[in-house]
């Protein structure tokens, strides 16, 4: 779409002098960095003059084989001519040269893109009169011999280690080693030197025409957009690219012209705590890549923060004291107009502020919230704004402890960062010897090759988990988000050796207790302690969370089994359970042999034998959980996986089996094998356990019903389980099973007298479940929708196993995202939004909920609020970010509406 | 639906002398036995008179609270006038009584129902009058005994040993063994103490109200279409419950009252060779039951039939000329009305001749086959008929060799019928030992717990395969059918011990090198030799099947990659290749090594290096397959299974291969342990290889391409490969793997001036895949529907796991049929028929076949036919299956349009 004046297109903007032809709303057309150059004009304030190349001019260049649009050449001449006149400076001009600075300007800033050339403008001739004019020769060459190799750099492809090693040699032959030891002779001769260089490389002599140095400049810029990085930065991003990037053309304003000259970076409120204070730094006399270079150390902006940090060196408050006051009266204008935080960079020549850029300042998940409950305080934005502006997934940063960023650490290796937070502890290798250590008041790191349903005990009382196997949702991945531990897994160049008790990672050997320190945020694994800090889930989090509360409509509810996950889970603002996992409830050290005495039970009355143990067992847990989430609703899943994940894996083990069952032993192993499976996902689980073995859900829905009637006796408050089948492909299935758990709930009406009120839903988490869910409806009374297997047979991917090539799929962007993290919303998606209508046209009043590990996904999370869920259920360190996440869902359907 | 005249329901419809109020069209209100009565006394043929209540007085008592509706009672004392009209005896005439037969009659013949009473309306008094009346006392309390036994078994629910009990009882103290020694007294003393039995068993006396016998019998019809066996035969059959039961009413004729009575069943044609003779047989002096029962050796019909067997009991031609003639004239007229072999029922009453039956006969696949031809070419149908009288799943008898029917044989044990056919072998239990005995020209049968990939050596040697685990559609099972090998799977009672060389099954040992004898048609297994016979494609197979072909639009090809298995295929009239399993051919033992060497490699170099080595022998391969279709397509697979299927298993394999790689065989362990998966199913296999390991499938392309250049120049017929790409999830994965396949294509057709043809597509064998099918159509030139992966991955069940749960399930009735070997047409087939309309939409020339097992299933060709694919692919022996199943789904479809 162009922008037509009459009829020819208008491909400039300029701005300056308290003016602009552009606005900060003209973003995509002029770019970031373009269009808030022309809001600050606008707003008066002392912006160098300049123009922007729109992005219109990049797409252009691109459809039309690399040519510049009409009349571009003609428009920039104009806009260059009007720089002129503000300045007071002619571009080329040997007595008084205009001098101009070329910068690049996506929509979005992008880091792969080439950003600055400095200087431009600069030849033989007009360096020799910049150097009368300023009356200071060594700046005039020192800025030439920048120029030169600021140009060759990104313009002409000249290496830049060329130039470093012509002036490295000079500093050497002369014996000195800083820059500012050279004076203007020193400059002039590599002036020389740097120009033989160009020569040599490219056959011809640097350009003295200062427009083809511009057009040089511009033509750069716009190449730029198709380079290799750019592209490949553009495709992780999901940049299209037909956004094309502006050119900002600018006069030049010198920090460097002495000590009234200087430069700065500041933001206009504290980007790390969030406080409302002016945060900066500059330098006196130097140019902004100095700043960032690193080579002097910059000055507080505020004589409080250098006294807060005992600095010497004046602040800028004291050096300049009206630049200064100029400064505050310009952010406080900067803040009120843009109301959000701005990071701002700024020069001051000869005494004369000016403002190089604006935009909105990156700032720490903390600051984040603090800064837009202030706002929201301050009335500089509503509440729905405040909500708005924090993101949620970064949340995670602040609900878990993290590593002191200032401790020093020695890195072991590194794998997929697959649970938040860090941890230190000493290694143990054994889910027993985690316990013996952890009972013993030690904090240690559970380091398997991967992790197995029967390594939770293990899991439970680590500090973190280290595996070198599995990817971000691998089981140890999933269990230990679950739990709020942290966790690297995939550490591919850890090689264990149970055996001899140690792992070696890079030819570093670690023994059983060394300490190790995780940091499942980054997926980095350090030798020794690195100190942690606690998180501080301060007012403006909860206070934010409120505003967030009443602006969904999408309810949260947590995954958890355990008691003190279903607190956590409460004390973060779940709504109730949405999946409580049986099968998690079978591992423990003490029912863990009944179980087992089940599975390898000859015929059914062995099982119910067993079952006849593990029932009460199962009842307290449920009537602990219902009692914890009085009030609130609990769903809890039939038993799920593969019976053979139960089976005794050691000598002992069998052995202490075959005794409770009082069978040979052999014949304990015999059905061991039988239950073996190629491919236990796809195996036989799920309702199959249902339909082939009905006492084990007959056993499990006794314990709920009269849990429920224990729960309610003691807690007073009605319960109202929600008994999910898992694995339902036919609404056959569903029907058979229906009919069993409501004769077991009418029997222990009829034993106890009680009233039980509760739903029978199931899973949607098979493709075919998905698209039966019309049929299925007709017994369901709820659907869940399990995103984790669903996108497992969907994609055909087995998570355990996605991890050989989950890299490789990302790398060459078939996957932009995990799917397993992020639900894949044209794929999966389409068969839960099938499901959903499908489900809802059978039976209106159907209550639908994703209990995936994507239910703490924010983008999933816009999905679900989108598709029309009743909720999502997530691990309970995520019910924070899923809350937000569906404020924010709401808040976009709101403004897709405007 | 009702027929109405005037106001009031006709619920009863009378036939005899020579009319009929129904006909054969209303077969499904009179049900399948009262049609064809009024058929054929509407033909003017003998049959004795009778009448039928419908169907929807079957239906309407069951809508009506078990009420007849209003109406039906004087209906039927109309009819039953009517009848006694006709034979000039009146119902419950103690003079002349009319007896009547009652009969049930569905629309299909339900073997679940009550079947038949006879003799009804005998009481003391009409036995009595019979008796007189006949002149034979005897003939008529034997007559009157046999109903009373017969009515309180089926009406009364009286229980028939009490009944038989007593007669033996009878006969013990007259010291005599046989029925026909009693006399009348004997009967006349049994009828007393038969009314004993009675009055004892239900308090009140056998009832002497020959209407109260009348009702009784009829209420008994309609109340066993609720009974538990009826409703499980119908679930299992899918007959629908509203269908309802006919009764039939009709006047008894009586083949025992003399020398010049006798009763008999015969086929128009031979039901066993389709031979068009007479044939049947007959027994003088006897009722229908004496026939069946077997205690008196039946005779022959036909003389030539009696002499051919050198039977000396006169045959019906010899005894009753006149009634032998009037048959036969009889049987030409119903072959020429019903244009198909009929099977039929008569009884000869004292030189009268009556039918009492009509209906097309079963037969045998060949008798079918013979007969359609014959039929077609006598002008009693048309082809188009004869070709949609053969059951196309029928086939299947004929083209594998089968167990001598005659032979006498030991049952072993009973697994599932994997694959039909009989083999017979000697025990061995490795592919090793299966090659060496091979060699040694002996018939082995290869008994494993399962098959994997790497045992396919042994199978192709072995004459059969036998499982203790896996269903019918495990790898065994599959493997087998695609190569016509016999197989049984699953015989879960056999216990493998393959260290001491035996397996155990139920207390009996074999021993390798024993024989067995396996029926991959049964399930059977035999211990020893069972003579088999082998299979004869006779020319009426040829010949309907060249009809079959001008009738179908769906083209049929095979699943091959074995020139014995293409020769196969193509003599059995493929029509190409529609899927080769490169893979397959990885796993002979010359290749096997570089296979894993390549695999084991720990870069790409050394991966190239050995797929170098394999390249020549993929070529060769290929270039064989392409001679051998010459002129037909084929469609090859790119590498499919996860890498460590070819993996070393034993310590000597590793060796080799550490050798061969010149590394320490602890590497290779290690890296083997890498390459280990949960669920292979679902982990780093198809187009996932293709994306890490570029090489393989540039080698697999390249010996295709080459191959193609070498059979066009050896055969000179052109050859057009298509590259097919397996497990496809997106399109992005597609269009990366679609440009290295053209690349390679290039390189060839430069490297050798040859011009190349071929296209590239896809498996659709994904539920994703099936969704985005409009995307991966912007770059696949056709799809292949792999529908075994496809069931597995909506469904979310494993093949190889599904035997611990099927039975289950197909018991359950929650699968009528197996999903892996009949498409589930509501699930998996949504997705499919979603494909190919997304497909289209993107690409209309999308070519579009099926390569899953369901390529041979004959509805699941219907439903490929139906939804408009081009082709389907099959297994070699199952190409005529499903070259006839495509003509009927032709057929249906034009009949749906009459």
């Amino acid at each position: 779409m162009s922008t037509t004046t009459g009829t020819a297109t208008k491909w400039v903007y300029t701005f300056g002098a308290g003016k602009a032809e552009g606005a900060a709303r003209l973003r995509n057309l002029l770019g970031g960095k373009g269009a808030n150059l022309a809001e600050m004009s606008s707003l008066g304030l002392p912006v160098p003059p300049g123009f922007t190349l729109t992005t219109e001019v990049c797409t252009a260049f691109y459809a039309n084989q690399n040519k510049y649009p009409d009349g571009l050449e003609d428009q920039v001449q104009s806009a260059l001519a009007q720089v002129a006149a503000h300045v007071g400076r002619r571009f080329g001009d040997p007595a008084s040269p205009l001098l101009l600075s070329i910068r690049s300007g996506a929509r979005t800033s992008m880091p792969g893109m080439m950003d600055t050339v400095l200087n431009l403008g600069l030849n033989d001739e007009t360096t020799a009169g910049l150097a009368a004019e300023s009356g200071d020769a060594r700046f005039a060459y020192d800025s030439y011999r920048r120029f030169i190799q600021m140009y060759c750099d990104v313009v002409l492809g000249v290496e830049h280690y060329l130039f470093e090693d012509a002036l490295e040699e000079h500093k050497n032959g002369l014996g000195i080693t800083q820059d500012t030891d050279l004076g203007e002779e020193d400059w002039r001769e590599l002036v020389e030197t740097y120009k033989e260089i160009v020569q040599r490389a490219l056959g011809e002599p640097f350009p003295q025409d200062v427009h083809a140095q511009l057009w040089g400049a511009i033509g750069a810029v716009f190449g730029s957009w198709e380079s290799a990085r750019a592209r490949t930065y553009r495709r992780i991003h999901t940049i299209p690219d037909e956004w094309g990037t502006a050119v900002n053309v600018q006069a030049m304003v010198f920090g460097n012209m002495g000590e009234d000259s200087a430069t700065g970076v500041a933001f206009t409120r504290n980007p790390s705590t969030g406080d409302n204070e002016f945060y900066g730094e500059y330098l006196i006399n130097a140019q902004g890549e100095d700043v960032v270079a690193g080579i002097r150390t910059p000055q507080y902006l505020t004589r409080a923060a250098r006294e807060r940090a005992t600095d010497d060196k004046p602040s800028l408050e004291e050096t300049m004291p009206l630049v200064f006051a100029e400064l505050c009266d310009i952010y406080h204008r900067l803040e009120a107009h843009y109301h959000d935080m701005q990071d701002i960079e700024f020069t001051v020549e000869k005494g004369k502020l000016w403002m190089l850029q604006t935009r909105a300042g990156k700032r720490t998940t903390k600051a984040a919230l603090k800064i837009a409950v202030d706002m929201a305080r301050e009335g500089l934005i509503d509440r729905t704004e405040a909500v708005a502006r924090i993101d949620p997934a970064s949340l995670d940063q602040l609900l878990h402890p993290s590593l002191d960023p200032a401790a020093p650490r020695k890195v072991l290796t590194k794998g997929l960062p697959a649970s938040p937070g860090a941890a230190t502890g000493e290694v143990v290798f054994t889910p027993e010897k985690a316990e013996q250590r952890a009972a013993l008041g030690q904090s240690v790191i559970l380091v398997r090759t991967e992790t197995s349903p029967e390594d939770i005990h293990g899991m439970h009382v680590a500090a973190g988990i280290l595996t070198s196997r599995g990817g971000m949702t691998s089981h140890a991945a999933v269990v230990a988000r679950g739990m709020g531990r942290p966790c690297v897994s995939g550490a591919g160049a850890v090689r264990i050796d149970y055996k001899a008790g140690i792992f070696i990672v890079d030819g570093e050997t670690v023994r059983e207790g060394d300490m190790i320190t995780l940091d499942g945020g980054s997926g980095e694994v350090f030798l020794g302690t690195v100190p942690t800090v606690r998180p501080e889930l301060s007012g403006d989090f909860g206070e934010l969370m409120g505003w967030a509360d009443t602006m969904r409509t999408l309810k949260v509810r947590a995954n958890a089994e355990t008691p003190e996950d279903a607190r956590t889970a409460r004390q973060f603002g779940a709504q109730g359970i949405g999946l409580c996992r049986t099968e998690h409830m079978f591992f423990n050290a003490d029912r863990i042999i009944a179980v087992r005495e089940m599975i390898l039970a000859a015929d059914e009355a062995g099982r119910r034998a067993a079952l006849a143990r593990i029932l009460p067992m199962q009842r307290d847990d449920f009537t602990s959980l219902f009692e914890i989430m009085s009030g609130l609703p609990v769903t809890i899943r039939l038993l799920d996986p593969p019976l053979h994940e139960f089976l005794p894996k050691s000598d002992v083990e069998f052995a202490q089996v075959a005794a409770a069952l009082k069978c040979d032993v052999e014949k304990v192993h015999a059905r061991a094998h039988e239950l073996e499976e190629s491919n236990p996902m796809l195996g036989h689980r799920g309702a199959r356990l249902g339909i082939s073995y009905p006492e084990i859900y007959e056993m499990q829905a006794r314990a709920i019903f009269e849990a429920a009637i224990a729960a309610e006796k003691s807690s007073g408050e009605p319960v109202h389980p929600e008994i999910m089948v898992p694995l339902i492909a036919t609404g056959k299935e569903l029907s058979i099973l229906k009919v069993r758990i409501v004769g077991v709930a009418e029997a222990v009406a009829k034993e106890t007298g009680a009233r039980l009120t509760y739903q029978i839903g199931t899973m949607i988490e098979l493709p075919r479940a998905a698209l039966r869910a019309g049929e299925i409806a007709q017994e369901a009374e709820f659907f869940s929708f399990g995103t984790n297997d669903l996108t497992q047979t969907t994609y055909g991917i087995s998570r355990d196993d996605s991890g050989s090539f989950l890299k490789d799929y990302l790398k060459a962007g078939i996957f932009v995202q995990d799917p397993f993290v992020s639900l894949d919303q044209e794929g999966v998606g389409e068969l839960v939004r099938m499901a959903v209508e499908r489900g809802r046209k059978t039976r209106p009043d159907l209550k639908l909920g994703i209990c995936g590990e994507h239910g703490g996904d924010p983008a999933s999370v816009k999905f679900c609020h989108d598709i029309g869920l009743d909720y999502v259920s997530c691990s309970p360190f995520r019910v924070p970010i899923a809350r937000l996440a569906a404020a924010h869902a709401a808040l976009a359907v709101e403004q897709e509406k405007d």
